[in-house]
């Protein structure tokens, strides 16, 4: 193994293979060749109807920072790499475009998040850090509304620190979560850095602290006004709710008996005896809070059976978002300045047909039907066309494509924002709150049938006519481009 | 939502429930009583017949770094803590001792893989933080072990950055996956942070920049000695295999042709047909590296079939542990000073029986059998016991208990090692190609029954008499005590 350096920077929080061409690109003098890129996924994640696209911000964040270190230079440099390319590495900063779907707005399968527009070799270096992060954030923000879909107009929290992957996943995952919908996280430092509610009360250590639940209760209830006690350290029916309504009993007014918490054991079955003894004991407005390895199939289950459950704590199936623990974003080249200065399109072809990509500078439109007020579908169009001036919009499926329809009397929303221009940061990062009102008011925009977390229906998105041509067209050429060279 | 605050610091790095109950202590003036916990999982991952044990490096560094800024203190006045308190936070540093297993240690269901000795006030603070660490890289690390045992002695290499749940767990799982026995990884920052190989070429993109595949490989020959050319961004067979060997002729002794990079289509197909092209090129040392949503299982598959693949590029399904994305190790307390200064062993009951803790202060060690050179099991023994004195070790399994050996002529190694004592650190952070040779030492200590990826045996994990006749008499005063007390 080589040298070990202390200190950090996210420059070379990328692959090789970037700075890789990265070098070849610069050797042939093509490094600052305009190219656009586009990130996507092919898939929705968790078969839901709908993502929920974050981490906007941290990419922010990132591509502010980006520069190489001193260290970062000599450590390329024992690497092998080219001292003349590592001086011109030393100077690079970001100075591209780059248009984005703000957090909160709806994502779907095979429609851009975010365009890139910038010297080809910039693009290729920041390529890896910005998967890494939409990808988890993404994928957590979707997660958490699914979970936070079935959980209603009940409370939601973050639990999944200690679970996490990792200490950047546990705050960003908080954060994420936030986005999808949820209303709070234990993590402390989350609730700083971002302004998240945090919740929490005591743990079972501190029940076999004090080595007598009644004590341990009486201790918490002599410091801390709300209380929440968590009645699974012994027993649950038998010694823990007994204790948690001795002492609200005994503190009255001194305290505010917020609840109960139970964490292990048949939640149904437990919550709705313990909510009998808290009634009967003249405690209905004594909430009870369920944890243990929730996530939307579980909670649908215990409310099924009628769960006398008000908050719910999500841990481990959340944070890992367990069923589905990556999102398979990608960025791919849908463009590039030729050797004439003229940008030509680009494709990426595959045995899979899916995995071929849709070349050209594109933007997505949300297609809305102005009578329903909910939308019809998205639409990609190629960057010249003006679909919110036609009158009747052709929308048909890109791989089925006589599956179609006309729309009138829409509204095209353009879904992506101008986040940098040429470098300079021009978009304001809106705060949490809104973010997280921005993503619920987007989901009335989605008919029920494509919020089913179970087999929803697929929600249209749609190439331009001109888009879907352009993309036939560049198909056959490369095919015959191939066959001729094979002669 | 609250005030956002920039500067960031790994002491709020916790739930909130650890402050609120840290508050709890220090208003009852307990918090400086000693406290034992310890850190173990109840179930092993992926159904593997070992883990191994991965995060000492990144909880020691957290240690060191544990201390509550200005800006921590602020946000946790506004939260509500009380000022003296939070005056009380402002000078906590870590005081404690702490026995751990080393990185790269087996691990088995059941056993203490770290032990915390400290003021109960820090064991609670830290816990969070540990469990966060811990429980991701020894997943990482035991996923890796999974997947190399399939790759044998054809090279690893870790690819997933992109889709790691975010930045941390991208560069500390590819430290894991080194741990676990991978030969490298493609993420420049964690070369630089640990010294890792890095590897990787040429990506999709640069033969799209160019727009010509036999182009895009010239170019990258004129810039790099070693080539591996990525051979299916049009057509692997017909396009991408025919331009490699057409550059690596041309190029000559210029270049040292490493081989070829498919990066999807049937891997077994594939390999075995550019095997052939390459061999009747005159390339036969020419190697075939793979990727594509690799794992254990489809490795398995792809050797069955004859693939000819030299070198597996694995993301996804490594980095994020795919199929079991968290571990759940817990934190559990074993003992509390009480009163009167005396050590008193602490329990966790629970309906489910395996939730339920080992209580007092404990000792790990591997039996080794001097004939076979091979592990016998692991023994959890009491602090003052000595099994390394006995003649002959009776060995038992803790549920059931009928299922038992003797064991004579053995080593009995301890696996803990002393990492931190009264808060100096102690121990010295081995380098990673220690730690990695460590694991793989470790691993000839197991039969191969252990090492099985599917279905293999259970080793033996067993309490000694004393440890477990100490438990069952906590459990039965417990239950007592609750009856008693209903009365």
């Amino acid at each position: 193994m080589n040298q070990v350096y202390r200190d950090d920077s996210v420059a070379l929080h990328t692959d090789r293979y970037q700075l890789n061409m990265g070098e070849v690109y610069w050797a042939d003098n093509v490094h600052n060749r305009r190219a656009v890129f586009e990130v996507f996924f092919r898939k929705m994640p968790f078969g839901n109807g709908y993502a929920i696209f974050a981490g906007l911000e941290r990419v922010v964040r990132y591509l502010q920072q980006f520069r190489f270190s001193d260290t970062d230079l000599a450590y390329l440099e024992e690497e092998g790499y080219n001292e003349d390319y590592l001086d011109f590495l030393r100077t690079l900063r970001f100075t591209g475009t780059i248009r984005s779907m703000r957090e909160g707005e709806l994502a779907f399968a095979g429609e851009p998040l975010m365009r890139i527009e910038a010297p080809l070799i910039q693009c290729q270096l920041i390529e890896t850090a910005i998967l890494n992060i939409v990808n988890y954030q993404t994928l957590i923000a979707t997660k958490a509304s699914r979970i936070k879909h079935m959980i209603g107009s009940d409370t939601a929290l973050e639990f999944g620190t200690r679970r996490a992957q990792e200490m950047d996943a546990a705050v960003w995952g908080a954060r994420a979560a936030v986005i999808g919908g949820f209303d709070g996280t234990a993590n402390v430092r989350a609730g700083k850095m971002f302004g998240i509610p945090i919740a929490g009360t005591h743990a079972h250590a501190m029940v076999q602290a004090y080595r007598d639940e009644y004590e341990a209760f009486r201790k918490y209830a002599g410091t801390h006004k709300n209380c929440v006690f968590l009645v699974d350290t012994y027993d649950t029916l038998r010694s823990g709710v007994p204790n948690a309504i001795r002492v609200a009993r005994e503190f009255g007014d001194r305290i505010n008996f917020v609840g109960i918490r139970l964490d292990s054991g048949d939640l149904a079955y437990l919550s709705k005896k313990a909510r009998e003894m808290l009634d009967e004991a003249g405690f209905p407005n004594a909430k009870i809070i369920a944890s243990n390895d929730l996530d939307e199939h579980t909670i649908l289950n215990l409310k099924a059976q009628g769960a006398k459950i008000d908050v719910w704590g999500i841990g481990t199936r959340l944070i890992t978002a367990w069923d589905q623990p990556a999102l398979g974003a990608v960025y791919k080249m849908v463009a590039i300045e030729d050797e004439n200065g003229r940008m030509a399109d680009t494709i990426k072809i595959s045995s899979n047909p899916e995995k071929i990509t849709t070349p050209g500078l594109k933007k997505v439109y949300r297609i809305i039907n102005r009578r329903s007020g909910k939308a019809e579908g998205d639409y990609i169009a190629l960057e010249h066309e003006k679909p919110q001036d036609e009158e009747r919009l052709k929308m048909f499926h890109p791989v089925h494509t006589h599956i179609m329809k006309f729309v009138t009397n829409f509204e095209a929303r353009e879904l992506h924002h101008t986040i940098f221009e040429d470098g300079k940061l021009v978009y304001e990062l809106p705060p949490l709150d809104e973010i997280r009102r921005f993503a619920a008011d987007n989901l009335e925009l989605l008919w029920d049938e494509y919020k089913r977390t179970l087999n929803p229906a697929e929600y249209p998105v749609d190439l331009s006519q001109a888009c879907w041509d352009n993309k036939m067209a560049i198909i056959r050429k490369v095919r015959e481009d191939i066959e001729q060279k094979r002669g």
